[in-house]
């Protein structure tokens, strides 16, 4: 464990494991440098993760969350800190944590700078763990994205989620308890499977954009759905029109809204439907965006006057 | 709530509550600014304050134990960000963990700049709830606080902590169940309140040495006590002798000690016994460190050859 912590360090890391603070240094050549941070769980995604014993999921879903916290704001990460609790801690259970949460930074190209476990006696249930991340990431400032320069007419272009990411699962294991887990939602996958799929980061097909000032917001489809999140990047007195159709709806949301009889309006007001991430650029810009980004991007509605996202 | 959290805000803040992630603004003036960042919890500390329904003080401990972290280092506080959860939030006591968070920030100068809160039905026993926080702060690189400088015969210099502080929690618990808690431990003063005496923030009495280079090595005596903590900041095959007695102990160690029938050795290895913070510094620079401190000091030990902690 430790030496996959060691493996994330940049150069700016002139201090780690062991200290009461870990110490980096700060890039220079920024202009005015400014830090975002954000610090998030996983929900109980815990839960379904300790029942199929996939606790390195649970660390990397826990930094690419926060990862693509801070990309909405045209951020690149810097450093992360990680916390793991539980009544009683197994060794194996942390060591697994932790390594899937360094090897999620090592890709992003960040430093696992510090972290904490707590043995909590009578606190958590037994068998049962949380844990927390915290992103610390740097923009110069004049490349934040704010969402300032949105128009009515902008394009809304996802990048597709694998499954709930992070966000619904207390709604979800409603709907579908553990008894079901171990059964077949498509060939070859079961619906713990298909809820634990992983929550991916977004960074590297982002990065390419930041440069360029081309895109005019982004928003991470976290827990609310598109409903909540998109409205937290957008103008006052804007909003957004969604074209369900337009992107593919993994199959584990068509078993929720049978379970629950879930209304189309009611399914966008939690879970992600299948779209992680959302750029949105003007119109004249998606050929240029599409062409910068590595990665699949879907057309999925427009912004429009007058607040609140409408899917139709 | 709200309210409390942006009288924390500092002109560095660009972006708070609401955002995906914070935004702040890098202080300028400095040559080579190095961050330094952790994150921690309070403990079973939290079960007390949760029986006694006082939310507030743990949102207060959380920071001060975070200042107390990255003061070792030299460090000033930038910002924090804090997780509260729960099986199911009560909105009061979660607006009582960060009204007493944010209380805690604005007394050290920092930002409040960001925060989650969890509902995790079946992770969290009912009635309880977790509570972390992350603190960045910062240092100039040539005023980092790193222990090398430290030699045999250097003077320990402590200020008092009021109680366990937030660690040791879970054996106190064991020695001094719930049912103990209402009794009076001395004229006034509950068990219980006892447990929860406040972990004090050591910003405002060691920021004077901070522009001085005087102090030598600091340690926040934490989980394991100064037999644990000392050591993370001596050079390799340097240790330290502590006289007991040199400083005033509170009475809820006896208690503790008395109930589990603990040799100092043992107390010496959980629980912090009445000293909260300790500056290593050369034995000509007492004086002038006795100076600039506005707080009581005490000194308890000094610097020894070969490795370990001696309490005598």
């Amino acid at each position: 464990m430790a030496d996959a912590v060691k493996a994330t360090y940049t150069p700016q890391v002139l201090r780690g494991l062991g200290a009461f603070g870990g110490l980096f240094a700060l890039p220079s050549g920024y202009r005015e440098p400014v830090l975002v941070a954000s610090t998030d769980g996983v929900g109980t995604k815990t839960v379904v993760a300790a029942a199929l014993g996939q606790y390195g999921a649970i660390g990397r879903d826990l930094v690419n969350h926060c990862v693509n916290d801070i990309l909405v704001q045209g951020a690149k990460p810097l450093f992360f800190l990680d916390y793991v609790a539980s009544s009683k801690l197994e060794p194996q259970q942390v060591a697994d944590v932790v390594t899937g949460a360094a090897a999620a930074c090592r890709e992003a190209g960040m430093a696992l700078l510090g972290g904490e476990t707590a043995e909590m006696p009578g606190v958590y249930q037994p068998g049962q763990l949380d844990v927390v991340g915290t992103i610390v990431g740097l923009v110069e400032r004049e490349r934040i994205v704010d969402g300032a320069s949105v128009r009515p007419g902008d394009v809304l272009l996802a990048f597709p989620s694998g499954g709930l990411q992070t966000n619904g699962f207390s709604l979800a294991r409603h709907l579908l308890p553990a008894a079901e887990w171990s059964k077949e939602l498509e060939p070859g996958v079961s619906v713990g499977e298909a809820l634990l799929a992983p929550h991916r980061s977004f960074l590297a097909a982002v990065a390419p954009l930041l440069d360029h000032s081309v895109v005019r917001a982004m928003a991470h489809i976290t827990g609310g759905g598109m409903v909540g999140n998109l409205p937290r990047v957008l103008p006052d007195g804007l909003g957004a029109r969604v074209e369900r159709g337009s992107w593919p709806e993994p199959p584990i949301f068509a078993l929720l809204a049978q379970r629950g009889n879930l209304a189309g309006s009611e399914l966008f007001e939690v879970f992600n439907m299948g779209v992680g991430f959302v750029l949105i650029v003007a119109e004249e810009a998606v050929a240029q965006v599409r062409e910068l980004v590595p990665a699949p991007l879907y057309a999925i509605g427009v912004v429009t006057e007058g607040a609140g996202v409408k899917v139709v």
